[in-house]
């Protein structure tokens, strides 16, 4: 594994004399942050101590005690005369290298995740699953293909919404995420463009990366995703874009009719398949009577055009890892068959639930969407008062604020979060390259009484940081796609 | 995608002229078994009708019938004037590309998967697991990790066995397939090699080939795994070995200590990393004080030479969908965020069940065997006085009996089974390149009235296939290796 320079990673901790704290510690919580996070792969060799005191102007003692303590958290591993590498600590047994930097301790809390707690029908709805999976189990229990009664739920509701689908074009798969894999495996190959919003789902870029195949961010902020993904999709002849047309993750940005089917139809006319992740497409905190846009996939040209991925995680539970996959009958095949070759089938309890959760759709929604309502309002209400030159749209949907910190200080806040008891996703996490260092996504998905005290907790993180804020997230990216 | 030519089809179509029922039938259905079971790749192109015809030696409406029900029923499409091409019903819910060679219609009796249905004391289990829920739904549900809870049982369990174990060289995952499947990512590259035993597990011999590892059948019937395996290791520095020490599928052999330390020993000394699949090691239908052999992991050299991969299917219930891996800290931490990166988690539900099979291990493994041990001699008793001639070792665990046919009508006797209403996995599917269409893989995981019923139509079926047997399994197989 390759090694980091000195100029390089100094630039990527910023000025560590500034702050509160000792210098050694503020390196040193910098560092698992951009291991924790992946901008610093696992198994990178960190500069000669001597070489890295000189570009961050501390004594040498100060590197050589930041190395002594992620050592001894085990956060890097010394060779004897060959130099310190980093690592994810493998003995911990919650290290999460998906979004969170770091394992989250007692009391911290934890605006890692967008993800709320289950809704208050959920246990009522695990026990009838549990009464109905009783008649299963004198079978063998092995439906490679998911269990139809499922797979009808799914395309029904999609064809409430306006887009027909019949149980053949459904996949079940375990979480969206693992839809998102299997689209990507049956849509592309290695070295294969597919075009990314910007920002976008960490994970998702995660997923590309492990793919082979190359993400290209394309910035949707100031210019709309109608007119950005395609223009992109010209210049780089993408197989593929993946995209989130409902209450965008992190933005929080939903299309209209006429945005989506200008979006489908110019995709199609490149020949890039549009993978639409619709996990949040539930979570509209609008007034009741606005407009409901059709699905991507009732805009698309051809059937194949579109391939739709889905899950309960957000509406429901994230615990429950039940997602699908909506496509063209062919691929859908494909894909089910695709996912038998690696796992056999789904569990089947589990699709029992989510055929639960589905016939309970409307009561869940109805619980789940007047508390983020009260939880987003009182995020912002917090905000407003603690940390008011903090910049965001309100969304109309979805889990998150969007916040614009006015510097590029989201790194060193989510390095120094933990000493308040608090769990941050840098900005940097939901890009390619060096960007949204002034970012970070703060999810209203706590309740209100956590909601104000991670507030006051951020406030004092942001207090400090001051002083030491320039510099921190400029960074050349590890996995920096092509910029369009 | 290629073709297949008329003299290769014919070859591994047999005289379809022999036995009962029109000729054109039984060429449609064994064009059927070979499709279904992977021998023609869904998308083959199959011979000129006329051609076809010449080399089966039948008249060309024949052909033409055969072609034309094949379409009717989904499992081939024209193109005018450009021929027929072979396919997987996709219109089907239950196709089923990992064992069966189709969807099993009602009241036919299902001896491809051998997977026995659940023990009387699991819907208990499931509703104490819906119980400790509750506890998790107040929290978003992502563990990455898996829940501390099962991977604890999951190596005390190990632990108990003989191998010292603890929970951070425990991966949980889908099953034992999926656990395969990170292991082969983990430790292999496209091109490497790979020795599988011969027979062996279809399934693994599928997931080799999606991986892109060169498989290398080892023979391991007349010459014992602990010098066959080894030499080939030496031969083809293969990166790793796929086995099954513990009442082998679908051989049934059960390895003993000796045969363990000197099978680990000589790999690990050609530096073959032993993937080792315990899936049936609670499965042990031997008398009460036996010895069991240590586990494989507790013989290894060193804690990286062995992988083991196990399951809850088989002694628990194939619906539940909870497998793991043992292996050294820091291999299992990375397959744990292999698979959180494209999973994020183990479902919740699901482990929770687990935990409570590894509770009442004791009694489900009593009901278990003692029912196996029943089932299994109703098996052997019914075959020897409805198909005497055929030849097998009774197995001291497992789920199924190895039978040697005396004649190579493996795949002809599958392609017939469903008019006797009876599903069959045809031999050649557990073997790479032209071998195994002698054996059959009788699995006794049914009630005994049912595997009655079963031994009676396989009987109608043999009946059936009775002079057009030459011949019929002699093919150049598509999934061919290198064979030692």
């Amino acid at each position: 594994m390759d090694g980091v320079g000195a100029v390089r990673l100094a630039g990527m901790c910023g000025d560590v004399r500034a702050g509160r704290g000792p210098a050694y510690r503020v390196l040193a919580d910098t560092i698992r942050v951009l291991v924790g996070d992946g901008r610093l792969a696992s198994g990178t060799r960190l500069p000669a101590e001597r070489a890295l005191a000189g570009q961050l102007r501390v004594s040498r003692v100060t590197v050589t005690h930041a190395y002594r303590e992620l050592r001894d958290a085990g956060w890097a591993q010394a060779r004897q005369g060959a130099g310190t590498w980093v690592r994810l600590p493998d003995g911990e047994l919650r290290v999460d290298g998906v979004w969170a930097p770091g394992p989250v301790r007692g009391g911290a809390i934890d605006l890692s995740h967008a993800a709320p707690a289950a809704p208050s029908v959920l246990p009522a709805l695990v026990r009838r699953a549990a009464d109905r999976l009783d008649d299963e189990l004198g079978r063998h229990g092995y439906g490679p293909d998911g269990l139809a009664a499922l797979r009808e739920r799914i395309a029904a509701r999609f064809t409430g919404r306006g887009v027909p689908t019949g149980p053949d074009q459904i996949v079940v798969t375990g979480g969206a995420l693992h839809a998102l894999h299997l689209a990507v495996a049956e849509l592309t190959g290695p070295g294969d463009r597919v075009l990314v919003e910007h920002p976008t789902y960490p994970a998702a870029l995660d997923l590309l990366a492990d793919a082979g195949v190359r993400p290209v961010p394309v910035a949707v902020g100031d210019d709309p995703a109608e007119f950005a993904l395609p223009r992109a999709a010209r210049q780089t002849a993408a197989r593929a874009a993946f995209l989130m047309a409902d209450f965008q993750n992190p933005t929080g940005r939903l299309l209209d009719d006429e945005a989506r089917s200008r979006l489908l139809h110019r995709l199609a006319r490149h020949g890039t398949v549009a993978i639409v992740d619709e996990t949040f497409v539930e979570l509209d905190l609008r007034e009741p009577g606005a407009p409901v846009p059709l699905p991507c996939a009732a805009h698309a040209p051809r059937p194949d055009d579109v391939v739709t991925v889905g899950s309960a995680s957000k509406i429901a539970w994230g615990g429950l890892r039940i997602g699908w996959i909506r496509a063209g009958r062919g691929p859908a095949a494909r894909m089910r068959r695709r996912l038998a070759r690696t796992q056999i089938a789904p569990p089947v309890l589990e699709q029992l639930v989510a055929v639960e959760v589905h016939d309970a759709l409307g009561t869940i929604r109805e619980e789940r969407i007047g508390q983020l309502r009260t939880r987003r309002d009182r995020l912002v209400s917090e905000l407003a008062a603690a940390l008011p030159h903090w910049r965001y749209d309100v969304p109309d949907g979805g889990l998150a604020l969007w916040c614009d910190l006015g510097t590029p200080c989201s790194t060193a806040l989510t390095a120094v979060a933990p000493r308040h008891g608090l769990v941050l996703a840098p900005g940097p996490r939901f890009g390619a390259g060096s960007v949204f260092a002034d970012r970070l996504r703060l999810p209203f998905t706590h309740p209100g009484p956590v909601l104000a005290d991670a507030v006051r907790r951020l406030r004092r993180a942001a207090d400090d940081v001051a002083g030491r804020a320039s510099g921190l997230d400029t960074w050349a990216g590890e996995r920096a796609g092509i910029v369009v």
